[in-house]
């Protein structure tokens, strides 16, 4: 049960969303820009660093329903199974994934930024710039994973509800990568 | 030296907010609402736990200058080194600084959030409850520990440049409590 009186049926940080609209606003475009925007990383590239981030943090609505959104950019419906055992993969350990050397260096500094800032060492940012990082895209890697130490906390320190079933985050994923972080994703379940 | 090229001058998060306006927008605005919008918590209360969880997060910037800011909202010119040296002993032991039991009760919810969101217990919820805290009061006491959370690893994760002298941090802190965090409240050093 949450720790406050949030609206019924609706998953997540949509919770608190619904609760505090005022802050609600800048979280939403926050998101939006970080993970949408025009951006020479990919959405599935920064989806897979929110989704590794939130896994760090051990935040099971976050790292769930971003690592579906991940899938959903990668491919089309007939991929979809293949892209989500790749997510799983990659927050299992992501030095061993299929996924480019760049992107292992990329997240290799978003799970410092998990630890705290201060864990984020200049061989990190060494090993990403010798993999073509740009200073943006180190930025940005360092931003979504801070943020995602907000809305985790945010999902898990107000003890939302988050629905059982794995099915529930393939369409909430989908609408995720789809439609976005503006406009109010999900609606309250009857 | 910052991770990236930052602007010169710009102490602490002004750096990366003058890099990459479009992410600034939101987190100042988010920022403003938390800090210095219409509650029921004053802005001293409000920045004492931001400041709180930023010494938590070891974040020297953040914790100066937002304890500089509660200093500043706590009384005049003639109360400031007394409130300074009371935003100390409350990073030192809050338990023991002279402060409301209801302002206690709500650092320690946001003590347990900085170490993250699953720390936050039915017990730590009922204790602000008999202090009076509404769920709006518990509500934002989560979400502003939360937000310094990526606040602070932002600044920490580019390793970002912050001012030496301490007076710097008092003209700064009395332009975040009177002028805010909408408008850019740090002009770059010569």
């Amino acid at each position: 049960m949450p720790h406050i009186a949030l609206p019924d049926g609706l998953p997540g940080i949509t919770g608190p969303f619904a609760f505090r609209p005022e802050t609600a606003a800048p979280m939403r475009a926050l998101a939006e820009f970080l993970l949408r925007g025009p951006n020479t990383l990919s959405s599935a590239d920064r989806e897979i660093i929110a989704t590794y981030t939130s896994s760090q943090n051990d935040c099971h609505f976050c790292q769930t329903s971003h690592g579906a959104a991940a899938a959903h950019h990668l491919g089309g419906p007939s991929e979809l199974a293949g892209n989500i055992a790749l997510i799983a993969a990659i927050k299992l350990d992501f030095e061993s994934a299929p996924i480019s050397s760049r992107l292992k260096a990329l997240l290799n500094i978003a799970g410092h930024v998990q630890q705290g800032g201060k864990s984020v060492t200049a061989e990190d940012i060494a090993r990403a710039r010798t993999q073509g990082a740009t200073d943006t895209e180190i930025h940005d890697t360092v931003l979504i994973a801070a943020t995602f130490c907000m809305y985790n906390r945010y999902v898990d320190g107000l003890a939302t509800w988050a629905p059982p079933e794995p099915e529930a985050y393939i369409s909430m994923g989908a609408r995720m990568a789809h439609q976005g972080y503006v406009a109010a994703p999900v609606q309250a379940q009857p």
